[in-house]
């Protein structure tokens, strides 16, 4: 053991095993983790809660910052350790306990959870899990690859287990920069008005008598798997590069552009590679999870700085970072989530938003969290949070998939995340659809002309045209045929 | 005519008729107007344009702050001088208009417009029409009973008209906190930390060079008709204010509750009404706009301070505040609507917002703008600048309206400008909800018992059941009938 982790000596004794600490729990708790887009996770005292969920009746409500790691969400879902589960996730196993309804989901902006709790909108928290790279000397928790909602979890959480990750370098410290704003009625000012800027502390605060126990491990975060660019991310890359160059051609942006934020996946990937060979230089990031592409980037020059709350590194990525923590540390800053993502730092910032849809309509309402209106997907994560006070908020999806059976471009979303007054363009593989200033008529036109897939360009259009003529309105829409698309898709296996 | 109310003495040959003034516009030109919730908007150069555009081919696109009083959308739209209309209005000639696609209608965040324009995300001014109080020396503008975005507006319009109203007393100035962020990359923090901070100057800077006409009024705001208290807005100010009682008891909040905010029309009137005899107190407001129950509150002491864009008052009650102009000056800022409904703020003071909805469904989606999924009612204004930023996102609605014919609480709802994300309580004249922390099945429950109208609780219970058995997932739905109740009332008059 690295007891050398523990600066605050009185604490040794608190160390224990995972399944000892994971005697804590009670049925019925609620247990607040760390942990976002699989970084930072509890690695071993959650796995041993699921183990003994495995033997006894012990349901919890976990909280997390977003997703976890190492199918830790399938494990506890086996088990039958999840009553509830909030505000994120994206494993399979326990998607699919929670479209049959066995496990209850709240869906949250990433933003929120934190606030919902200093407010005394959700029920307290009994237990926090943290995973610390070491803990200093006041009993202070210095995180590893994620800060997510720990803080907040540190600070109302009855008592508190750590997990010091020995794998991560006790040199990361100085990459957090912690800041919590005071709560109600005396809220005030977040000073951040650059993404580099340090406002906060190095260390997550936290009751010292609190600390229960402490767990040693030594494993990596889950590595992230990137699928490499394809003939669609591509296309979706290159239509998004060649407007921001139009939007610096028109005047209306520099160069540098403003700060990017670029949700996980394939996609935000392709884009942030597509930067590299580009005229755009000294850019800056205000995220919430910064993945290969951003290190890339930093190398590369092109990028000055960025912000966010979590790294999802793959594993070649992991080394090459932690190799070079000394180098990357002036530029790069992990935050709460609830600064990473709050609405009045995002308008301030004027960041660019860039997310994935699972589909979006005609009229520019985008679906990122459900599939057919009924099964979730993951959540919408921070994409909200984003989206509705971005300078921009830009929305990719494919086209089509699965053979073409599926049209992401649709007469109406199964379900809204992010409503037409909030979405600025859309990309698909096809085109780009700048919807700034536009009716929703207007919007409806330049969609079906620019996004859609060819296969299904002509029916869009023909809904369209029929809403018009027979319903009118600001909106036209026939409502007995708006899911139309999906209905056949269910029925017949394809939308076509 | 007063000319001592133009301090600019050199601006005084500047003075003209409205029909002169109107000469200035220009087919397919983008006028900003002043003018919010109908106060302080233009009352003759706009209506002189009307008359012009009776005569000849002269359509513009224009932007107010919000809704004008006056019939002047009407007589704009009669006369066929609105090509596009944004962001917002409430006009029943304009609003049909609107819905035969004549006239094209941007439906935007109040907050928002300021910012597209300075972001150049909206084609640029031409002329701003701003009514005034007076002028001062250095060609300032000292506006009436709004403020909306005629900051925005002075600043970016080539050229200015200022209807000065001497039907309201010079003594306004005061009564408003001129102050913008700066531009990006370089905007600064907006230090308000409480509703009665002061941070700017008392009049809109405009260069004094872009004045090209002078006109003078006498016309009052148009009066706000506010329906009196029924049955069902009283059964509704019954369950809010007893749902603010338990959270008091709860610990949840002080009997001082935290900066509220209410929208038009009859149910706000009669939940703030409802405080008068309450045991809450030192109350504030953070609003976008001020009806009479807010003077009320002020003057029976309940209130302490109110902070708005606009104030819309009756009769009556206008009568009364100007003439005590002073004694409320010190109570009550109006603010730049990108000021007043800014997120950053709404969150940092924690906002209680509450909204009126046209619908919403079982799982908590709002729809606060459109008849029937296609015909715009008025338009979504602040209610989702507060909403998705607020501590509490409050919508009211009657359970059923027109011999109960209409549910106002459906399997789904036609349009989405509220998501299931942003919602925490629903309030009928049946009852409350409160959603916080509420998966979705448990919302649809909970719903179910406390909001929807006995005549349809059966019928909605049977969709979400059969929902859950035949589809199933984490937002059970069957989409082939999520609408058949708009359907049935298209085609039967009736939703049963
Ligand atoms: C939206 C999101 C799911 C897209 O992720 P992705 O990996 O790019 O997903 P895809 O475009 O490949 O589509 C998802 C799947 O749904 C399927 N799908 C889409 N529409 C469908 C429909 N109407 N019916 C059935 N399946 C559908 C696709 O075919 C695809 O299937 P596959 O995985 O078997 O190929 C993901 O970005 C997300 O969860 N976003 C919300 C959270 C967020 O934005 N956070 C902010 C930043 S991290
Ligand atoms: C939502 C809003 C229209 C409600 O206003 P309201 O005057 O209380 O409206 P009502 O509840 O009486 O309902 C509106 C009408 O729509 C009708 N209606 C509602 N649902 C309907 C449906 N599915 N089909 C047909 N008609 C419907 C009602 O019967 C009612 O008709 P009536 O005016 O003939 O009685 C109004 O508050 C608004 O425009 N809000 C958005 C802007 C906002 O919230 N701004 C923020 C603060 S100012």
């Amino acid at each position: 053991m690295s007891y050398g982790r523990i600066k605050a000596t009185q604490l040794i004794d608190k160390v224990t095993t995972a399944d000892e600490a994971a005697r804590l729990f009670e049925h019925g708790m609620v247990i607040g983790a760390s942990g976002f887009t699989k970084a930072g996770d509890s690695k071993a005292v959650l796995d041993a809660l699921a183990r003994r969920a495995e033997k006894e009746e012990l349901k919890i409500t976990l909280m997390t910052g977003a997703s976890l790691g190492h199918d830790t969400d399938a494990k506890l879902t086996r088990a039958g350790a999840l009553a509830k589960r909030m505000p994120f996730q994206v494993d399979r196993v326990l998607r699919e306990a929670i479209n049959r309804g066995e496990v209850l989901f709240v869906d949250q902006h990433l933003s929120e959870s934190a606030e919902l709790l200093h407010n005394n909108c959700l029920p307290p928290v009994d237990i926090a899990v943290i995973e610390a790279a070491f803990i200093e000397a006041d009993g202070s928790i210095v995180p590893t690859t994620s800060v997510g909602n720990s803080v907040t979890f540190a600070a109302l959480a009855k008592r508190v287990i750590i997990e010091i990750n020995t794998r991560v370098p006790e040199a990361i410290y100085g990459l957090h920069d912690i800041f919590q704003p005071d709560n109600y009625p005396h809220r005030n000012v977040i000073p951040i008005v650059a993404p580099e800027n340090r406002i906060g502390r190095r260390s997550i605060p936290v009751d010292i008598n609190k600390i229960a126990a402490i767990v040693f491990t030594d494993i990596q975060d889950s590595p992230a798997d990137i699928a490499p660019p394809d003939a669609k991310t591509i296309a979706i890359a290159g239509h998004l590069l060649r407007f921001f160059e139009d939007e610096v051609k028109k005047g209306h942006l520099t160069d540098r552009l403003l700060p990017l934020q670029a949700g996980i996946g394939k996609v935000a990937n392709a884009v942030l590679s597509g930067f590299k060979d580009s005229n755009f230089y000294d850019l800056r990031m205000f995220s919430e999870v910064l993945q290969d592409s951003t290190f890339d980037l930093l190398d590369s020059g092109k990028l000055s700085f960025a912000s966010a709350s979590s790294i999802t590194l793959s594993a070649d990525c992991y080394d090459r970072v932690f190799a070079n923590l000394q180098k990357y540390k002036d530029r790069v800053v992990l935050r709460p989530q609830n600064i990473s993502n709050t609405p009045g730092l995002i308008r301030r910032l004027g960041v660019i938003a860039i997310n994935t849809a699972i589909e979006f309509d005609i009229y520019g309402n985008v679906n990122s969290t459900h599939i057919g209106g009924t099964n979730i997907m993951n959540g919408i994560g921070g994409s909200g949070d984003f989206a509705r006070n971005a300078y921009l908020s830009i929305f990719v999806t494919q086209a089509a998939s699965k053979d073409n059976r599926i049209s992401h471009v649709l007469p109406m979303v199964s379900h809204v995340d992010h409503t037409e007054h909030d979405v600025d363009i859309l990309v698909t593989d096809i085109g780009l659809a700048d919807l700034r200033g536009l009716a929703p008529r207007e919007r409806a036109d330049r969609i079906i002309r620019n996004c859609v897939h060819p296969e299904y360009r002509e029916s869009l259009r023909s809904y369209f045209d029929r809403a018009c003529q027979l319903r009118g309105g600001h909106t036209p829409h026939m409502l007995e045929e708006a899911f139309s698309w999906h209905n056949r898709l269910r029925e017949n296996g394809s939308m076509k």
